[in-house]
Order: C-alpha cells, then structure tokens, then sequence
C-alpha cells in the first residue's frame, strides 16, 4: 500500500497537493500524519522525515520501497503507474499546458505564499485587505492567478460539465487548491466566475475531505501564525 | 520545427537546461536568442516574450504552435514526444528519483543561486572563496548536492561507463548543468568523486557547444553582475 507522509492538514499547503489528488481520483492510499514541531535537529520532524527525505520536509510518497519526496515528481508518478485514474488532461497540448501551469506554481507566487500563509480554519479578511492594499506582488500573483484560470475555464468549459481548469479534474486543480483555500481564508477579491471555480473546488469530495480534518486539527503552530497570537 | 527562446548563453541558466538536453540528445531545434535588456514594460525582452509567456521569461519551446513555458513542462514535454531519446531513466523507479531531484533543484537551492549567479566567461574563484566562507546557505546547498549527486554516481557506475547521475545522460544531468557551471566558477571545494564528475559535464558536446557560445557573447548585464565593474 502507498503511504503519504503530510503535515497538519491546517497548515502544509504542499501536503494538501498529492493527499488532494489521490483522495479525488480515488488512488488507494494510507495517510502518515507528522505533526509541524520546531524542526529543530533532533526533532521527531526531522527525525521522522530525514531517512525518507534529504530535506526532510513532506509531502513524501514512499511506494514499495521507493521514496517520492516533491510534489511534482509525486504527480509525475501517480501519472504513470495509475494511467486510468486520467491525472493529466488527455490532450497532449492541454497536457503541456497543465504541466506549465505547475511548475509556474511550483517555484513561483513568492509573495501569495509567504504573506498569505494557508490557514484552513482562521477567518483572515481583515488581514487580507490591508495585505490587499499593501501588497503589490501579491495584488500582481492574484492577477495572473485570475487571468490563467480565467483562460483555462473559458476553454473547457463547453467540453465537460464539471467546470475545472481542464474541464474534469486533474493534476493542475490538486495544485492549485490550497490557493483557493489563500483566496477565500483571506478574502481577496476575484470575479464571479474565479469565485464560482472557487465554489466548485470548495465542494470536490477530496478537497472538502482535506479542509474538514483541517478543521478538528486544533494545533497553532506559531511560525505558520504571523497574524495570530492564540487560536 | 521546434523553437526554443533563450537568453544569453553566459548567464541564463534555466535556458541553458532545455537547449544542453536537447542538443546533447540530438532534438532538433531552432535557437531563438533574446537578450536580456532592462526587463522593463515595453522592453523588447518583454515584448518579445510576453505573446509566448505570461510571464515573459525564458526559455519558453514552441512547438507547432504550443508554448511551453517552463523547464520541467519543457523537458516532460520532450520526454513524452521523443521516446526515442530517452530523456528519463528507463527504469520507474530511477525516473521517479530524477523527477525528485529535478524538482528539487527547480524550486531549491535559493542560496547557492542567489549567492553565485551564472557567469560562465568569469573567474569567480576569489568571489567564491569569501561566500564559501561566510555564506552557510551556500555551504548547505553544496553539502547536500555532494551528498545527492555521490550516493547516485556510486548506484550508477557500475551499470553504464558514462558516469553521468544516472549512468547514461538524462534530464537531471542537463538540469544540473548550471549549477556545474556554479562549482567551477566559483571554485567551489568537492571532493575527487565530483571534481570529475564536473569535468565530464563540461566535456559533453552539448554542454561544451553552451559553453563555446557563451565565451563568444562578451556582453555585460549589470544585474547579473554582483561582484564585477565591467568584463
């Protein structure tokens, strides 16, 4: 059986990508949970991960043996040994086109991710207006954000009813998703057709399953806390 | 034809990943050479990129009309449609540790990066001995590629006489390429096992024909240029 090593569901947005994924497309898999601590050293973190990890960080998928440690090359690989489960748009320029839009996310959106940290059960609209006022590189993220799923969903939208970035759901909506959980927690602001996308991932059974283990987690882990001084 | 838009060869590193994988592997292609400028709105890098781009970066491949805007969507996207060359490792579980390393360059190593930019014509070796010692983001960042790039040269020796990571040339050699170009200009410390390693990248013709061009450009970007007045 596949074992998925995630951090708290609240907190580790690289987690929620592979978990999402699997849970959605319905790939068998058993959870290993290690907690967010100081990853100190000699901490249980660190400890539990550096024999899977070189960086010791999660996600990490470990398959018969194999250890999978990065988001992309875990979709990479989820791709190829579970064909059936479709994870990449069938066509071979959507395929392109999803891959692109990965990797843009997989080293890119520095200032949405570091100044709207993921925190699944913290209502932070008013720290998501003054960011939105302050903040020019994250107003610069949300719009490109914005004008890539704009594109995407004006696209495929007549070819498949289920209203994702490729019509029906794949790698490219697992990867985003913990920005939809950015763009709602802090309330920035999207046109209705970005908030109806954001409805729609909301309500995916393997999103919400995420969101609601999010929810009765209870943890607050500081460093992940810049807006918050106790839950 | 394929056409790949690049930079300018002495600096640009993530061009140089696609074009050294692509040549090595003898995947024709049409060079598209965009200089760097001011990077400013209106600049001709700017103008030149964006209708490929929205993100007006390098290196972007187009292919029969599709543009993939992104080294790791670039090179799955050769992997898939020239099988023949075979860019991945054969073997699954060798392909999944390449994806895991490539991804890890692709969105890590940010102090080696930042620290020793790409400047393939230049002497570095003075620059190199003071960040080597009073930069420990550096020091890590190396650390951890001996260690990666060590543990696979001693899986793969045995199996195949080229002695690339894994064994026969792969994406990840083309993917670390820049950062070869880092140690040895930078002169940074490696043991013998990588030392030669190095050498044997830059003796690849695909490598070495970047490397030729780079020498022959003599152009001078100031931003690329921390530690030097003029050439």
């Amino acid at each position: 059986m596949r074992q998925l090593y995630v951090g708290n569901k609240n907190y580790s947005s690289w987690s929620m990508r592979p978990w999402v994924l699997m849970k959605q497309a319905g790939i068998a898999f058993e959870e290993v949970m290690v907690k967010f601590d100081s990853f100190g050293e000699g901490s249980v973190f660190k400890r539990t991960m550096l024999p899977l990890n070189p960086n010791a960080t999660v996600p990490v998928l470990v398959d018969d043996g194999l250890a999978i440690w990065d988001t992309l090359a875990i979709a990479e690989y989820l791709a190829e040994t579970c064909p059936e489960a479709q994870l990449w748009p069938a066509d071979r320029k959507q395929r392109a086109r999803a891959r692109s839009i990965c990797a843009e996310m997989h080293a890119g959106f520095g200032a949405l991710r570091s100044a709207c940290v993921m925190n699944i059960e913290a209502d932070m609209a008013e720290q998501g207006a003054i960011i939105w006022r302050d903040n020019a590189g994250v107003r610069d993220n949300v719009a490109r954000i914005i004008s890539m799923w704009s594109e995407l969903l004006a696209d495929h939208a007549a070819s498949h009813a289920d209203g994702m970035l490729f019509g029906r759901f794949s790698i490219a909506d697992a990867y985003y998703a913990p920005v939809v959980m950015r763009l709602t927690r802090y309330a920035l602001p999207v046109p209705a057709d970005i908030a109806a996308y954001l409805k729609r991932v909301e309500a995916l059974p393997g999103v919400k399953a995420w969101i609601d283990a999010a929810l009765v987690e209870h943890d607050f882990v500081a460093f992940d806390e810049p807006y918050r001084i106790k839950r």
